[in-house]
């Protein structure tokens, strides 16, 4: 059975990277490691790693992505949570099997890590990503 | 200068704690290391420890506490977002200094921790909770 290893972050929506990034890095005190474009996502993400996890400071780069509608929906907030699994193929099956609505029944595969969301009306209203690292 | 040593725990706001849980624990895999009453809250929480982190799943246990309002206005979901800090009155003097907007300006003494939330409107619409382990 495929498990659960950690938190891998935890992703919080906002319209404006850099405005945002000064809350998290200048007053909580969180380190920037990185900005990088994520255009398979259409957005940008600020990753601040603490303890064994990171923040992602993620924002939309075109306004028909699934975030900038969730934004002007909902505000900025919370977006997120991801969790680093030791085998997605399984993992998603087993979900599956399970009956719970996934919104990729199979791993998107990108460099480095493969990647699925399960839908939240299946997570108590919680976006749920999964993730595993594949680089070696 | 204060500093933030981990995610301490993500908080998931739910209606019903028992049906909730099925997800987290029988789906998902995580395992609920025990369920609390936590009077102050005015609700009841199932702690899912994974990695250095926890899920915790909360419910409130009065129609007039705050996350019962919360789930009434925007239903279940991602809550909170809680870091463990080495010096909480520090931390909140220093965010105070820089004009961040508290909840709680100074922290609350519960046995074996101390804890403040700061103010959404501060953090990108994200309420956060401070957090210092005092047990020793």
């Amino acid at each position: 059975m495929a498990k659960i290893i950690k938190i891998n972050h935890i992703a919080i929506a906002v319209p404006d990277l850099e405005n945002s990034v000064t809350f998290w890095q200048d007053q909580l005190g969180l380190s920037v490691d990185h900005i990088e474009e994520v255009p398979s996502q259409k957005s940008k993400v600020a990753f601040l790693p603490t303890g064994d996890s990171e923040v992602e400071i993620v924002c939309p780069t075109t306004p028909d992505s699934g975030m900038a509608k969730y934004i002007e929906k909902r505000g900025p907030g919370l977006h997120h949570i991801c969790f680093e699994v030791d085998n997605i193929d399984e993992m998603l099956a087993e979900l599956k099997a399970k009956g719970v609505m996934l919104i990729d029944e199979t791993a998107k595969e990108l460099p480095g890590r493969k990647m699925a969301f399960i839908h939240p009306k299946s997570a108590n209203g919680v976006l749920v990503e999964l993730y595993e690292v594949t680089r070696s």
